[in-house]
């Protein structure tokens, strides 16, 4: 099987200068499912309430998400109402009603045991770990977090990341983690702690990775229209993950290439509000953006 | 001869969570004139009080700077204090001195005339086009402004971007000078003023070049030990610029290229409290450091 992946399955309220949206589909494992579904087969274990709308399963269903470790429980879909202004780096939250995803407990079909890639979304670490419990031996384990985890669990947090390849976080986080302004140190500080790839998202400013003793940095796209970045983190590593599984390449120029294409991902994201201009892309639009990337980022040697 | 810069020079107090320096050599023109003095010829258009330090003059003649058109009038030198916190993109005045500077009036001598590459640092917009007009047909005009000038004298720096071909300024001046939240259509919106390529400086996020319809973005370099951002903007038109200057290219690629140079530069003005790290470089480091962005950027084809 391709990539496993844990998170949250929600239904968003957002508004932004651009429009609004109701009760839209979102949360960490759809947006990062549906991104990684056009390079590679999709695991996702989530939870949704009796509430969730039939057409949303099918969508994900056109997308060939395995959906076997979707449970559905009793009571409401988690739901995240919020709003951005002109600075679109700076989500606001209006309400997070947890509902059916508080007592979430992810089981893993049998099946799912063997998984090689696995993405924990932004979830409880202890939960984060009682996944990787149920799997065998996994090639590569990537995960995210948020600074709740890092100021409510962070002894919990730090167990997890003993067994993490990959950490992929924000930049206030990676300076909250370690404790440390300075960037570059408190990457260092972070690859100390168990993960051998350190990639740090920095919105519109774009992504940095620390791969041992190499750093590379990857633009992010100008783009004239932005109008939601809600799921972007996500969207960018279901790209990353999906082209990494695809080509089997973890090799440092693998990983940048992956790198890339997780960017290239975000950057259709935010071009619509929730999974509008990610649900159905051509492969074609895809490769014709990882130029544009590569583009961006070209100079000749001296 | 080489490039032709106007703008400040400074005596500048500077505090930041790393040290402090007092009355240490500053101001745009000083950073401007010692970053390209590694590429090419320069000539230094500004004014200093009586009171100016002859051992400042004397470093700038090692770096064989062209001082004919620096100014000694009676009072004081130009001085500003100021601090940083920890985020170093954002600086804090203490105190603004003008002193001579308030009065100062660019008069170029005759052998300034012919200047092919000129550099018009922070200053008001009236005097850059009084620079300008004294100048007979140079084949490459740069400009920085300020907030500042957006605000209190628009109308007057319209004018003056009429005649420049290049214009360096940071991200939330790009913003304001055009009123447009959105980077990329606030850039197309400067560039129908006159410019033909708009670098827009991010600090730590790099570098962003509009040259027509191409874009190029540059990175930062991660540096572990970042001191003292005070010129770092300068410097790095200083390295752009001379790099220009001293291979004649200014095709895109050329461009790019003097881009990479000038974040180069800027890279190692950081490093140090005022010219510390720049006064005397070795151009092997340069080449390293050029090679290590390379390094830092680059990613394969898919």
């Amino acid at each position: 099987m391709g990539i496993l992946v844990v998170g949250s399955v929600a239904l968003d309220t957002v508004k932004t200068p651009f429009g609004e949206v109701e009760e839209a589909l979102g949360g960490s494992a759809t947006y990062f499912s549906v991104a990684a579904s056009y390079f590679t087969d999709v695991s996702m274990v989530a939870v949704v309430g009796q509430d969730f709308p039939e057409k949303h399963i099918n969508f994900l269903k056109t997308r060939k998400i395995d959906l076997n470790g979707l449970q559905k429980a009793p009571g409401k879909t988690f739901r995240w109402a919020g709003y951005y202004d002109y600075d679109l780096n700076r989500a606001n939250t209006l309400k997070t009603e947890l509902n059916v995803f508080e007592t979430f407990s992810p089981e893993l079909p049998g099946e799912y045991k063997d998984a090689e890639f696995v993405f924990l979304a932004n979830i409880d670490p202890v939960l984060q770990r009682a996944v990787l419990d149920q799997i065998n031996r996994p090639r590569l384990i990537a995960a995210d977090t948020m600074n709740y985890w890092i100021e409510n669990k962070k002894a919990e947090l730090i167990e997890t990341l003993k067994r993490v390849d990959i950490l992929t976080i924000n930049e206030a986080e990676v300076r909250e983690l370690a404790g440390e302004p300075n960037l570059i140190k408190a990457a260092r500080s972070i690859l100390s702690l168990g993960p051998k790839v350190l990639i740090v998202k920095r919105g519109e400013y774009g992504v940095l990775m620390f791969n041992g003793g190499s750093v590379f940095s990857a633009p992010a796209y100008p783009l004239e229209s932005v109008f939601d970045p809600t799921g972007a983190g996500d969207t960018f590593a279901g790209g990353f993950m999906g082209y990494v599984a695809s080509v089997r390449d973890w090799t440092d120029g693998g990983l940048r290439k992956a790198l890339v294409m997780g960017s290239v991902m975000a950057s259709f994201n935010v071009e619509d509000f929730s999974l509008g201009r990610i649900k159905s892309l051509d492969y074609k639009e895809i490769e014709t953006r990882f130029r544009g990337f590569k583009r961006l980022a070209q100079f000749e040697d001296l």
